[in-house]
């Protein structure tokens, strides 16, 4: 079996990339960053769907994101509520944007995979219904696949890093239909940025409306508690 | 003044680096990493450079790169001793290697710089005397500023990052003379891979052997102590 990285947030999109790499084989090495998100309930939810999955291990990764601030989700800044979304929101990058966050949590799965020999990251970013941040887009993938294979003794050696974007052209209702074909239970996810601490989501951010839109156009009720 | 954010290690490279950037002019916000290294005296140089080169902030940032495992400078592997340095030993690349190590020190340092507004990023990599880690050579550079301004905010609304490598072409004992030319004290640098408890430098792993040489050439004795 070969062993793929898996980025998990406990999230609706890496959850259901997870249950991808699964259906194709993959033996999971789950990664989750305790990054100091406001919403930490999805690494509760991480933890959950490794568990599920029987993923051979799962790591949840320390890193103080929020010693540098900046961000909505790390630190006191508004989360922005109702906001109309359209697929060409990535025009404007949201406040619930962090530095860099997916360069850092590509370079520490990179760190990881090389180390168990594992050639193929998975990461679910997501083109269409986005929430307009730079690192999701497929240029920025493309650049960090390059990157990996220069800055790493396996890819220099000719063991070539694969970064696997399963979600990248998917609408949320097909990801949402696809993780269903799969055995995803999404009642095990989390999305919101700003869940109560009985883990409700708000229903009101970026997320959550992105979310529940998906849903509804996938024809299917989504099993979390809203406030 | 602009700002420059500097990947300093402690070492004789990252703490010339310290200096040629606060000679061009910068505000210097310093990021060391304290990821389980067996050297941690060098932290202990960064500080003391840090302060001495009135740096507007230094940040010692907590890693755990031990975790991965890997590499004979956060486990017990053994530090190889007294090998034939040569500047094409790039072909083969030690056990000193810690998988992906600069690309995850780059991205935590975009991170702060996106925070802080800083597009300047120095790090003190070296393509000539050098041990021939993949993530040193100028393609990996010049990847990873690609890297940066695809994925980041600021990048993306055309504030481009640099990535600053003054040593990339310098031989060791250039990058001496040139320290010393600017005030630098390699008393308080530390480069050896595995110091005594006292900081004492072995003299006899890779950079201990290129630091020795590199004085020798330029024609300085090193002022730190070594067994």
């Amino acid at each position: 079996m070969n062993k793929a990285v898996i980025l998990m947030s406990g999230g609706l999109d890496s959850t259901t990339v997870a249950a991808i790499a699964k259906d194709l084989g993959y033996e999971l090495y789950c990664i989750s960053f305790d990054y100091g998100q406001r919403h930490r309930i999805e690494l509760a939810c991480a933890k959950k769907n490794a568990r599920f999955f029987n993923a051979r291990r799962h790591l949840i990764y320390r890193l103080d994101l929020r010693c540098f601030g900046g961000s909505a989700l790390t630190s006191k800044i508004k989360v922005p509520e109702d906001r109309l979304l359209s697929p060409l929101s990535g025009q404007e990058i949201p406040v619930t944007y962090v530095p860099a966050r997916n360069t850092v949590f590509l370079s520490i799965a990179l760190s990881w995979a090389e180390t168990i020999k594992a050639q193929d990251i998975f990461i679910g970013v997501n083109s269409l219904d986005y929430s307009g941040y730079p690192d999701c887009r497929p240029a920025f993938i493309k650049a960090f696949e390059k990157l990996a294979n220069l800055g790493t003794r396996e890819g220099v050696k000719g063991k070539k890093f694969r970064i696997h974007t399963p979600l990248l052209h998917l609408k949320k209702s097909q990801i949402i239909k696809k993780g269903l074909s799969l055995g995803v239970d999404y009642a095990l996810t989390s999305s919101c940025y700003q869940p109560s601490p009985q883990s409700i989501a708000c229903g009101h951010c970026d997320s959550c409306l992105l979310r529940l839109k998906g849903f509804q156009e996938a024809g299917f009720t989504d099993p979390i508690k809203y406030r």
